[in-house]
């Protein structure tokens, strides 16, 4: 039988700012990518957002980022690779007490954002954030974008790697994502969304915005979990999934 | 023979900012209360503290503050409880990845500043640590006031608790500490001040501000590390209690 | 002909995170508190809120605050008087950087939360926010309760006092506001709140939570603007004013 | 008779952490860049040196920066041109209350760290900062590097532009300053430092790390503050100029 993880950002408040349906997501997904504070994600909003993940048995990770709360996170910010190796640590920790305290615990880590894009090509950047897991805790998987430097060098370094795939985001021919600021970019439909992530976990396969079918190595599937229709969106994927015989569990 | 553990505030620099000299203190005192974060200490500096803390096998602890890098944790900040516990959670979980990553273990935890002379008297922030350190790991010994509400708090929960006394501070005939707007607060000559926390270490007593002789019990004596002259006194201390005989060594 | 100015906080975004529908409040209300930057309100949002006040000729006011992020300005911090005249006078300077660059200008200071309530009754926290709007500007306004130690303080400074009563919040017979852990603090139906906004700006007088009459001064009304039903309620307390005659527009 | 104007970076301390021997400098320099709270400087730290600089009767400019505390803003940070403009009229507009609080008023501007870097050659940031700079008051003068994209844009919008050179910075043949990672980046020895300024100012000439002489147009020379031997630097280059009859004095 085919299975699959789905992933979703969670825990993306901060203090009296909200963001998301946390809850209502953590009831559809099975990894909870959660902020470390970087780029959003207080203490209590962690705290709260790990129980309801242990409540749920939903797996936990430390979505880590930047030290930029004003953009979230969104922006690439030029620090040396101690400086980013050191925070992703101290983000690493900070979740991994308060998964603790929640009876929980941190089993991989994702980067958010800017750090995310950037790991893909930026070699100390990617570098850092396998430090980083490599010192706190060489158990912890990292989850990113296949063919990104950010895997390669957690193979090398023998970490354990889960590659995603996104749901809502455009594909190019060479089976990297659309840039934003490109036509195509993301996805809205929920059904059409619902219809290619069956693909690509049933075929491995997903259709570029050319139009070409563009092979994947998928492990896990992002969800997002920060706009109105996110919760409605995870739920078409979720029913088709099941639809058609996939489970959906976390990644082994 | 009589021990004796010296403690002393270390990593509190941030970014280009440096404050005291940590590596000279750090060949002085048995115990690092190394900030985590929300006073003073950027990951940074606090991954480098740790590393020459395990460097000379002196004890990390865990210096938690309020939210208040403007204030350096120097200004009660009127968290509810349950905010407060889980800035805590994540400031010690942000030192135990980055001690573990240098090798070490946080074996302590020592409020800071506003937070260190709330927690004596205030019900809910003195909770609020408890709690914390109960919830991250029991096995942490909790470093404070003796008689104050956040020692007692502790010791009915079971957590081991460290009795400090402070190498230069005034005490009142009642074993608290002059505030720092009354004369005789600190005490700034390096013999007088050695001398006196002898007195403490061999005999008990500490010199009341009105000349009276005060009990206390001490399991460690804080040596402030933020003075130019902060080394220079924690020699002396070293110096006259090797001279009579004391031995320096952690808190058991 | 009776008039009323309407004022609500406004600007209380923060980078990525929305709260509150700012555009609407602005058609409906005549002062615009807007945030800036020490519990909300990062420069863009700022930038964005003040073109929109100056779009619809609505005044506007530096809302000030605590450096206090994490909660919103809602935690009481200790700052020393300095600290906090310095803080006022930045934050006031910010937003009037960001008015003059929307076309418009900062015409009046109401303090937020936490020192909203503080300055009602703290000599010094007081006494920094009227320091501050004295050296920044004396032709600036200061919006507060009546009776508050703030207006005294102002008034005494020869400042001009802007005296504001709250829409949707409970009072007791001595005319201060029903605590918000008490029952009858804060009251939910639009309609009742338009009556009793009406009663307030007609007759000077609101009935207090034991179901007295407590007379009442009167220059501004607040209607929140953070909550979901915030827009109705402010439309409400608009339509019942228009029916009977009372002209909204700002204090002269 | 020749003028001068020498400029250096002031303010940069932030709460409890100090940096920089301020008041001395402010008895050497002519313009003070002071620090407006993104990489440095609280207000009570920028009002205490607006009060300090107001008494020696030096001007005030305003060293705007990205937001970046933890960075001391040396990282680049890749905000959007619209953030940025939002940013620094902010920080911009924070300085002029508490300079005019303090009896004084900001004159000009100069990018701190990796904004100044980046606006001599980033169209979007370079863009930015004279967009700031306009909106808030198109009185304001630019002080920066000369050649630099930010310049440029400052002049064909008609704003005033004040070209700068660098005491103890290393030169290219062709104007550029050395890299802080090569050798020669930066130069240490005041008497050289010092001969260096004169012939800068005398005859308009610098040598570069080739030994080639460069022509540089300079209008004031930035001598840095926040070293240990920055003060001894500064009033070496002082006594050099005064002895060969160059007098300095503000830009006009």
């Amino acid at each position: 039988m085919t299975t699959i993880d789905l992933n979703s950002d969670i825990g993306e408040s901060f203090g009296r700012w909200e963001l998301g349906d946390d809850e209502a997501m953590l009831d559809l997904v099975t990894s909870a990518n959660i902020a470390c504070g970087f780029h959003a994600g207080d203490p209590s909003t962690i705290a709260r957002t790990a129980r309801w993940s242990v409540q749920r048995d939903v797996r936990i990770g430390a979505q880590v980022a930047y030290r930029d709360l004003a953009g979230f996170g969104r922006r690439f910010v030029d620090a040396s690779r101690t400086e980013l190796t050191d925070d992703v640590v101290y983000q690493i920790g900070g979740l991994q007490a308060l998964a603790a305290a929640a009876g929980g615990t941190v089993t991989y880590v994702k980067p958010h954002g800017a750090l995310y894009n950037t790991a893909v090509h930026h070699e100390e950047h990617a570098s850092a954030v396998v430090d980083a897991v490599a010192a706190v805790d060489p158990g912890l998987a990292i989850l990113g974008l296949p063919g990104s430097r950010l895997l390669e060098l957690a193979e090398q370094r023998g970490l354990r790697v889960v590659r995603e795939a996104f749901a809502d985001r455009g594909y190019t021919p060479s089976a990297t994502l659309v840039s934003r600021r490109e036509p195509g970019a993301v996805l809205h439909d929920p059904g059409a969304v619902a219809e290619r992530v069956l693909r690509m976990v049933s075929d491995g396969v997903v259709e570029a915005v050319d139009g070409s079918s563009v092979k994947i190595d998928v492990d896990s599937v992002c969800v997002h979990g920060d706009s109105p229709a996110a919760v409605e969106m995870a739920r078409a994927v979720r029913d088709i999934l099941a639809a058609n015989g996939v489970e959906v569990k976390p990644f082994s």
